[in-house]
């Protein structure tokens, strides 16, 4: 399997500190409901299947200890994070269980379970979508640190790879936290999947340029009539992969479908702190061993321009070849 | 008149250190040709016009060491960046004088005029396209640092600020380098207009939601039929504003449109070092009093989806209410 999110061991919950990734590895062990919620809110554990199963196991650690009722329990973890569906559907999940009186700790595990098959499950239906389409795009990080295992955009890749593809994965560094870079070129670079890091102002120049066979992404809460919530920054590649005409995949279990929500103007979108975007956090933001691609400019073509705001008043692109025309042949012209 | 990016005084260049920014306020003084190249090369003075400004008086420079022939000190400055063709023009503009006997100096200080009365100009002339449309988004800078002063972008944002609009800006932050949160940010800190910078990948979220009512970005180069290289990213920011009916306007003195080029297509667009994304070169990216929003997700519209990928495989848009629908009624649907 490799890359693992979390696990569930004699009464603790091991979780990769992901903010620590990719320079180091380090596994902290929890034993109490409090200490999953923090670490939840601080993203120590991200990624909205692996923050549903983060949560089951948060309201098992809240058996053991017996000092919240279910309820309080349920309240606490939920509150952590307000856009990803799982977290609410993983944490009810077993407190249905511990208000029948089944093992908490059981329900947990079942869940877990189900995430980690469906994972699996999305990786074996979705890798047939890449055959004949190498080049793939994805944004922030939808890989087993996401989900526990497989992923969920990454198990389609993962998948294909293992069945000899030679995919190459662009990689979108997601600001403000770096998730692309950080996480998922770490997850390929384990992988040996071929890939690139770029800044997310690159992506629509890769999609115009023909660089882009297909986009995958993973999901926070996707509503009954298809609108979804995801990484910032999501909504702009799929507007422009839709203008370039290449596929757009949203790959997800079932707990991140919300059959409740009937579009996404109910989703609820987290706004966080102003310090994560105000500064960086590191000098290097990447794995040692990924490469990146850096083109400085892009080419927009002028069906999107309303004007240009010259020296002499706003010139419509239509009117642009005849403008500059006058302009050589006017005597006042200076070179 | 407030920020100023280089002025030429007694036979020398001085340079505002634009890789210092917002931290420290460094002029630099240049007296030779090698400088100024290497100046425009690794960024010190950045912005289409500002380097075609940089460019002229590097050939004035030339001129009064006496080593290059005009067409070797040509061949120096327009080499050092490929994209933006201000550079070139603005080279050329005073080789030709050189060639001519004329004066160099006298030569490059005529292109220096011209630049800032055409920025004063697209300011006078903007100002209007942003009455009763306060909300505004930029990319990159297109400030007075980028054209020596006024700026092209923030022209008409000056002047219509002046004018008594209650402006506000949302600044892209501009990866790799920064350019939004260091410089525009601070800009506009310094003309006293609200802003608040936000990651790249926000703005398509603030668009969406109603929050941006113009765009206005500048041009390194603008081809005949208004196909236009700038900043990677201004291409995305084009897509989403169109996608939502949001005018996005270009500002450009006549020394960045290019007659010579039909389209977009002819265009070469600079690739600069991978080291610039794979890191972030400070703790803290942005001036000290400006603000930052941070939505941590963005909803995306069913429409731009070609199917979710799920545990039991592809599921259109369209059908995705029936499957939830038929889910539910299953009896083997954990909860």
């Amino acid at each position: 399997m490799g890359v693992r999110a979390l696990w569930f061991e004699r009464g603790a919950l091991y979780l990769v500190d992901q903010r620590r990734l990719p320079e180091r590895h380090v596994v902290l062990r929890l034993t109490r409901t409090r200490e999953v919620a923090r670490a939840i809110r601080n993203m120590t554990v991200r990624g909205a299947p692996a923050i549903g199963v983060a949560g089951a196991y948060g309201m098992a650690l809240a058996a053991r200890e017996g000092r919240l009722t279910p309820a309080a329990a349920s309240q606490l973890l939920v509150s952590t994070r307000p856009t990803a569906v799982d977290l609410s559907v993983g944490v009810a999940h077993v407190r249905v269980a511990w208000e029948r009186g089944e093992s908490p700790t059981a329900a947990a595990d079942g869940f877990r379970d189900r995430v980690v098959d469906e994972c699996r499950r999305i990786g074996e239906s979705g890798a047939r979508l890449f055959e004949g389409a190498p080049k793939v795009l994805t944004h922030c990080n939808a890989g087993a640190l996401a989900t526990v295992e497989w992923g969920t955009a990454l198990a389609p890749l993962r998948v294909a790879h293992d069945r000899g593809s030679d995919l190459f994965v662009w990689v979108d560094e997601t600001r403000p936290l770096l998730q692309g870079s950080r996480l998922t070129a770490w997850e390929l670079a384990e992988e040996g999947i071929r890939h690139a890091i770029i800044v997310d102002n690159a992506a629509g120049h890769f999609m115009r340029t023909g660089e882009v066979d297909r986009v995958i992404v993973g999901a926070d809460r996707i509503a009954r009539n298809g609108d979804f919530a995801n990484k910032i920054g999501t909504y702009e590649k799929a507007v422009v992969a839709h203008e370039n005409g290449i596929p757009f995949y949203v790959a997800a279990p079932w707990s991140t479908f919300d059959g409740a929500r009937p579009s996404g103007r109910s989703i609820p979108v987290e706004e966080r702190e102003a310090s994560e975007v105000l500064g960086a956090s590191r000098p290097r933001t990447a794995p040692r061993s990924s490469a990146a691609r850096n083109p400085a400019f892009d080419v927009t073509p002028a069906r999107y321009v309303t004007g240009f705001v010259t020296p002499d008043g706003l010139v419509r692109p239509r009117a642009l070849a005849a403008t500059l025309r006058n302009r050589r042949a006017a005597p006042d012209r200076a070179t």
